[in-house]
């Protein structure tokens, strides 16, 4: 009989509960165990050392809060059924079982599919391997559980998803700024009318967790240095694929050759079960090990670029509020002319730009709505002072420049 | 010979470094002594029950993170000799040693006189008995040394007294939202002109410890539990004066005898300096002990109050935008007439109203600069695309009214 | 109707969670509030400036572990019903509740009699007060109650009062060293045969547990300027007494007066009820506030010693594994002379010396018991490979001499 | 103009300080950026989800304790020059350069050469690269520097390696009672007759350091399921060597091909340079992208065991204090005989025994000595009541089996 581990220490809250056996058992998949090779943050530790951590530990960690937040609902005389409290907690555990290697890095690039509709797939299949055991969990995944407020703990303005990603990302690159209360935020939660509700004097935990929000975003998801590090990426793999597809051989392990050899859309992803067989195999050391091979290939912009990233001699970033001119980039494309012979075309590679843009408070998405003393919910940003008349729900875009670095 | 230790435990920084004779002799000193027992937050352990730190703490903090801000400045370069290190380190460690017993509670009450300019007396004194030693830290203190960067560490929007005590004070109330990241701060620090600035990277740790600190006051300095607690303490030396003043014989500590016989204006307090004297014997235990006397005191008034406040059975405090109407003021005493035999004046005492406001940043009082690659300091308002428009430099103002708990 | 706040702040476990009205209401009796000025560590806080936590926040600290070992106790199939779970709760909350101010520094000082008796006489007494509540608290305060394993983890080698005040007293003074693994070793616990146990696996964590209790004795607890705080301490209040037995009149609160006047026995102070009400009313204020006046008392060696304590110039102490030699003691009493004119029999204010000891593990009190896969529980000395041979149930003793600091 | 930036993010430590351009050269060489892909405890996250942490973060870490610890010895009057300091700085930053992937799970497995011979080999490569700069370094990581102390602070009882580690480890496992109070000892180093010390006062938290290691090797580095984890890696490996040496073909990167096809000798591997470069290219990707596209394998014994890692389906362990009984692994092995069609020889790859051990402290080796009071060195176990007679000095021996999971 195999040994049911209950405690597994973590360093964020000490120690993570496992409630039953068919938690247990998900824990235990090797498509969750895959999560322990996918690091969360994909290159952000080219900038924070630090941020080395896995989304098999986030996954442990939205556990750990869905425990929590059940416990205070139900003190609260919310009613929640034990198989509700366990669909939530699978739910939570399962969310990111779709992700790619490196996470968002590689969002849409191996399978041009957004990794939500994978984390679907694997959550129906996993629903036949433990027959009916999944069903609610896919019910709340999918928004279609008739109590609203559980789908919402999922994804949401206030999930538990970001409220164990915000504070392990701040506490794994040593962002100290990025903490959230999240105990405090949980204590808080309630249920009115089936929708989640904040009770209305964690007003200030919610303005910090939203400040804090923020900050991580300009200062790590989306730090100039990081950007860099996945365009870097990305190029690599937009080359090595038009390399194969030309017909030329390059190294990769068997799992990743399959997703470069050409584009595979949902419809054929969905048709052939083995390609999700063989995307369930794939973690961050395919990419990797396949892109430190191509740093000795003849291909000159292959290995050049492959040079780069695993030397981290990442491109030149500029980051600003407008975009790069035209005659700036044309400068920089003609430095990269003069140093190598190269197609028009293959100058992208070399010297490009792009936009990326943050979104703090997406009201238009979902509310967060706030329960005051009378038990009428209200929008958080009609309660806050502060936050009312400001730009927290204007999304910010900023453009960035790459070029090589001679 | 008296052994000169260099190292004090914190539980905040670890460990802080003393690093001189002159440091360490004015630690040693009775008048930063006397702060080990002033509580740094006053009654607010009341709600927050570790909030039990003391202004001798708070002045250690201080002298850490000017070891730290000196540190960063040279080594950008910034001439600060050995003299003004030290004149820094003593205005901040020295900065609070003027505050009374309770701290901010009891401000201005048993001498009419603001606790900045009982410090500077006692720099001043004590430039005496460490002849010349405290001639700079008495510049910097009161803003009239040449180089102003070192005044705004001691006393700005950006202060090291400041990130001490919203640390210090998230810290021990276990209110973690309020932690501030003041070593990535104090790193980012720069002078541009004589002025202090910040590095424009900085702008995301920047609004963080201004949401931090707005978070910190209502949560806890403005908590309405502390306010209720605070002006019971108010109303209990109210009557104990006025009890005095008729004639009473009242228990207290011979040195807060002396402050409760008659009302102590800044010009007599400078003209005797016995009563400074007196004023440095006083600590929290002179005021608590006293309380507790009062308690059996045949004073109706004094005694119900007093025995309120020890037995932390404090009034109600409702806090809301708007001051209470007349009509609700007037139920409120009039429970009160049928309780007690009591005049109309002395209602007062068991139901009054008041206000308290909180500026988040006070742009008029002294903006924070931030230093932009191209060298040109700017307004931090005009940098950030998220507070520029938004009220954190509009005061906030709230109204409470308290009444008796029968 | 009073509001019942279910949740406290606190910087070491986050939370603590008050779990129903008698435990609130036991919380807010005076007796309890008390020790809001009553500091856990005495006068520790003159070598570590944050060791200033009280008694107060040390008893709600236990009924968080309480709640933490009645859920994993019920988690393993203990049977614990909620009249024992509150028993258990209120027991621990309770247990320092006899405690002196100044908490061990004046242990048997005020009255004769040791604060766990005192701590029965409050227990009985609100027993009353809240009538019947407190039985079984009682009965395991007393261990008269026969699931022994409830006293156990009120008292005992390995229970929830140490638990709490090595982690909280490691986090005050900042020396993390201290730091036990309170949540592992309570998660490990278990009841074999109706005694407390711990799970084999935590052997680790148990030596670890002994070893930070070790160092905090010697580097805390019995730190040699602590010993010379305390001894001077109890050298004022000799001192004092002597002074108001001969006749003298001293400042001193009213309920401090009352235990200076003459010594009060058990017997005394079990036959009139007033003398623990007065008791009751104790706290480190009285103490101070008294020592303070003290410094201008006309009497030349209380004035003198009580001056040493406030300036904080203590003693010399010197702390070593022998008595002080006859020779060295005469040479410092000789001292003494040269500079005072003082009696033979006074000189012990000024020179002295004393010892203090430690004994990590008192085995023949009561062992510490493993329990083995097979279910046989072993003494913890008979696991360990390390501690079995070794000095760890051997006390040490070290000899102190104390003298005046001219 | 490449931009050397000065602070790294650590939440171990808060910031790391690079404090010269040569010391930031060398983190950014590519055989040092290799260690960001090598986890510091190999498989051990397979227990503890936390400890992904890198050998990258382990050598920033030794490099922020090299720069406390000269700034310490240097503020007692130790005379160490800039270049020695530097020498030491850059002798732990490379201290480990040498490591195969997955530390010391694969130690000597690849290639049968110590890791410190490769690591003084990439040392002697660097110091042509950077000509000379590496010269003091080397002769301190060799121990042929005459400045002993500097080299034992690398490598002895005591170092900073060990510091870090045990620090980082626990941090990352959640194994709270590892952690060591790193900046106490640090501050309590000294050095007398050219030898290191540590100042007597600092006896507990050195009994504190020696326990948490014995704690974290039982607990975490020799934890059983950790053990049986790296024992199905060197049984995959050898399985693979095995095939490839009998010519079959076993995918792999080409990097590692090479360490498969035969076993390489230290003779070898320094006479051909081009070996250490593909060492050099080798990191836990290339094993773990290997190991999971032979879960393909046609080999039965290959894939049956690359599954077993892969899906986390680990050898049964036991750990005793004596070898298995012969009867017991035939049982074990009858078992293995009935399951599968194998050769005697073969069933080594599913039922087989080993042992460990651990020595808390190698007084033989090396003794750390404390410094008294009259600045004699006395040896640590002649200062300590409670470890002197004890089995600290003692190696302990554990027995381990593993058999295959059915």
């Amino acid at each position: 009989m195999y040994n049911k581990k209950k405690i597994i220490n973590d360093p964020l809250y000490g120690f993570i509960g496992i409630p039953n056996e068919i938690v247990f058992d998900l824990i235990s998949h090797p498509w969750i165990g895959r999560l322990r090779n996918i690091r969360q943050l994909g290159l952000t530790h080219f900038v924070y050392p630090g941020a080395v951590h896995t989304r098999f530990h986030h996954a442990l960690g939205t556990l750990h809060l869905a425990n929590l937040a059940i416990e205070t609902l139900l003190s609260k005389g919310v009613a929640i059924s034990m198989q509700e409290a366990d669909g939530l907690r699978l739910a939570l555990l399962l969310h990111d079982i779709g992700h790619s290697p490196y996470s968002h890095s590689l969002e849409r690039i191996l399978v041009k599919i957004p990794h939500e509709t994978i984390t679907g797939m694997a959550m129906k299949k996993l629903n036949s391997i433990f027959p009916g055991k999944l069903e609610i969990a896919q019910e709340i995944f999918h928004n279609t559980y008739p109590k609203k407020f559980l789908h919402q703990l999922v994804s949401g303005q206030l999930d538990l998803d970001r409220l164990d990603y915000l504070n392990r990302d701040s506490f794994y690159t040593g962002v100290s700024e990025g903490v959230v209360s999240f105990d405090r935020i949980i204590k808080m939660l309630n249920v009115q009318d089936g929708e989640l509700v904040l009770e209305e004097k964690a007003l200030y935990s919610l303005e910090n967790f939203l400040i804090s929000r923020r900050l991580m975003y300009w200062q790590v998801y989306l730090h100039k240095t990081v950007i860099a590090s996945e365009q870097l990426m990305l190029k690599i793999l937009k080359r090595a694929k038009h390399l194969i597809r030309k017909g030329n051989f390059l190294f990769s392990s068997p799992f990743l050759q399959e997703f470069l050899k050409r584009d595979i859309e949902e419809g054929e992803f969905l048709e052939r079960p083995e390609l999700f067989e063989r995307f369930m195999d794939l973690d961050d050391s395919d990419i990797w090990s396949a892109i430190k091979a191509w740093t000795k290939d003849s291909d000159f912009i292959l290995s050049t670029l492959s040079q780069s990233l695993i030397q981290r001699k990442l491109y030149h970033i500029e980051l600003e509020d407008s975009p790069a001119s035209h005659e700036k980039i044309e400068i920089l494309k003609e430095k990269v002319r003069k140093a190598f012979i190269i197609s028009e075309e293959d100058l992208d590679y070399f010297v490009f730009t792009g936009k990326t843009h943050h979104l703090a408070y997406n009201q238009s998405r979902e509310d967060i709505f706030m329960l005051r003393k009378d038990h009428n919910p209200i929008s958080f940003l009609e309660v806050s002072d502060f936050f009312s008349s400001t730009g927290i729900a204007v999304p910010v875009e900023k453009h960035y420049i790459c070029y090589f670095r001679f």
